[in-house]
């Protein structure tokens, strides 16, 4: 195993993950135009966010539904980042993207449902890039280790982990957080851990008070989906919070680190 | 509906549930002795524990396994809360005890196990009695709520309800603890919540980190298993915690909250 | 441990659960009237059925919901047992009224919420009644075998089990048929194992296939909700079914075994 | 949506999956020599199976275990083709290898982990092979059926729906068989539905019975572990069943259709 119980830090842009901060990673599901995503950076930037999120190619449960801009997304989000400083992050989700993803994103996202998806994982373990790999949304502490190995044995060993909430057989929430496996995963791997509240809820208001409960229990940052108009995203609209109740979060997190 | 919406306080001995602070609720899973108890009362109450919690009937898997010192724990537990003045909680397993623990118990739990036992819960609806309702291992928010409200509709609306984790595919901890579902049982039933990592986890070492998750999402009390030797404990002595390590937890939250 | 290993045969009137038959228990899932539950029974009868099934105390989450008749039901399901002679089947909720039911019900269920009250199945273990033993909805094996054994370690072993469905992440069936159970509980116990497609589905249009599924794995008997007109009933409409479609299950198990 | 209610049959060979009759493909979990799967084929042939299986590519958990033979093992399976005359099923788990897939295997499989892997299969859709698409072990139905519809969209609706189990919170058996999801995706999509019992149940003791549920409801195939030797299989050996165990399968399966 080459992952194991030594503190590693992984640095994306001017931040260290795992070096005690929390950052918070904040933007819209989805990239939706160049002028959403903009406006989206500038203020999240102002209101304390560290890293911008956005999905260019969207894996959707349905084949009908809007599956992202594709690469003429990410020339949006590198115009945001070429504005506001900001690194960006975003989903891989098909190995022909790898080079393209390699030179221009600074995070790449593997996604819950590509979690065990091995070949994927093996190319990345090839590259030398920074990975947030999000927790398969059935998958054990043991399965989401061992594909975290996927990547280490290439050599790659760049990575943070993602909590984002386990199915269960409550159909309240979205998910269930399973805010315990981020001390285990940081114990049992030595990684950065982060969590992603709006997946692990679904439910907008809940998104600030676990985000709350993530920072206590040592998250070392935090996915939030953010929209300047969450009633108007075309995906995820439910746990989209406002740029507002974004603000309200990065002062919490400044606070009590 | 009877309970609904608006913030209700529940009474235990001098604390009030629901009024902002987070109440340690402390103690062995199980009563073995007068000593036993006595002992962890005095240290459990030195270190800033508030309620003694100990189980003197225990529901266990198989009926070949200790089964509790039953009535004659009780007395013991008196004892304990005539030393230390900490008001006392145990579990009522069948309606046959009822009238005892209404005289003697100061919060009569009902474990997860009888969640569903409606008869019981009925009857604890005519008492005017502090209950502290652990929810189902596989309980619904919906459930549990309903659960609350079938004690609360006999006229006794003294719940504080206890999150204690649900079941999972995972084997790594014993449950998944659910932090989201304090802020929702909070918002949708107006009663305290309190929340058990001992049995949410089943991992001593992830209790105090958990406590502290608890306590950022707004946990009206933490329910810890607590012994002065946790390896000999006749049961769950792998989510039994120590006194020092309880001492750190009460700590903690006295400078949170 | 007492149940163990070795074929036993549970005798309910002319009946011997684990004889190689597989015995049908068909009626409504609450007795709703005196005229209700006769029309039932006799249908049912000439349609093939061994034993009436029908609930008069009724475990329901909302303690709003119609509670059953009560005794009052009662009378009328003996009433319906004279009529037919097919002896009788209905769940106990609350040990204050085990004498009634020793006296005059047949076979007593206990039904899935109560799986775990260890106290009503040791009130159990004291009877020489047959018992019908549901799976909790969240039981593992291990525990719906303890159960059992809650009941077997008072003297009595006859215990009939039931199969009637898991819960689990998805929502298009109410529970998830575990067929499997059936041989793996005939083996670790030695006791018959009925199923209960109605619960396990909750969809009236898969009761038929699923209790061919259950006879070919070798299922003792069927718990199967009936109604002379099924979208009229005060509970479990959806998973209910006509009276010519129980013929239909009661032809086909006659001709496979 | 492409694939709606109206029964499709998928072509494999000589064989006519959804044409009634319950098809059995069998072999080893993976491929490990030549002689091996020459063997398991020539017998597997002889006791009754009607397309033989074989993973050139595993999947596995730890990427330190065994990961398959690979376009070595494709070289044995075409010999043993070629030896008996049935068709190979293998699975797929890198779009790099299409090409070879398409040219060589009768009948793609994708495995459980990568049934969410879309830009797979889309990949798919553009081809017109037939397809074994495995359910995720925690998918829901409905996500399972937009699954097939990826591959659909494109045009390829040789699609066969395999049920594998799925997962819960016993460790009793691998998974839970969901057996009544072979007559809902048969009644929701109009494509044939096999069964996989050696995943389904994880015990080769129960896969005869589950084999014999299976064909009771209706299923179009079974997908069956067999080796010759299972105690010596390198993966899934407490699943793998023996030849003459398959040959009591077949000869069931030929009796009931």
């Amino acid at each position: 195993m080459r992952i194991l119980n030594e503190g590693k830090r992984v640095r994306v842009g001017d931040y260290a993950f795992g070096d005690g901060a929390c950052y918070v990673i904040a933007g819209p599901c989805a990239i939706e135009s160049r002028d959403q995503i903009l406006k989206i950076a500038v203020e999240a930037k102002d209101k304390g966010a560290h890293l911008l999120r956005g999905g260019i190619f969207k894996p959707r449960t349905s084949p009908y539904d809007f599956q992202g801009l594709g690469l003429e997304g990410l020339k949006h989000m590198l115009e945001a980042k070429a504005l506001t400083g900001m690194p960006i992050v975003t989903e891989l989700m098909d190995a022909s993207h790898l080079d393209v993803f390699v030179e221009h994103v600074d995070l790449i996202q593997i996604g819950s449902r590509n979690m065990y998806n091995y070949s994927l994982l093996k190319a990345l373990g090839e590259t030398r890039k920074p990975i947030l790999l999000k927790r398969g949304f059935s998958a054990t502490i043991k399965e989401w280790l061992y594909a975290a190995e996927h990547i280490a044995k290439g050599g790659n060993d760049q990575i943070i982990l993602c909590e984002r909430g386990i199915r269960s057989f409550d159909t309240y929430t979205r998910n269930v957080l399973d805010l315990t496996a981020v001390p285990i995963m940081q114990a049992e791997t030595g990684l950065p851990v982060v969590v992603d509240p709006s997946h692990g809820t679904g439910l907008r208001h809940l998104v600030p008070i676990m985000s709350k409960g993530a920072a206590a229990v040592g998250a070392d940052g935090l996915l939030i989906e953010t929209h300047y108009d969450p009633e108007a995203s075309v995906s995820d609209k439910d746990q989209t919070i406002t740029l507002d109740a974004l603000a309200g979060i990065c002062e919490h997190i400044k606070n009590v680190r």
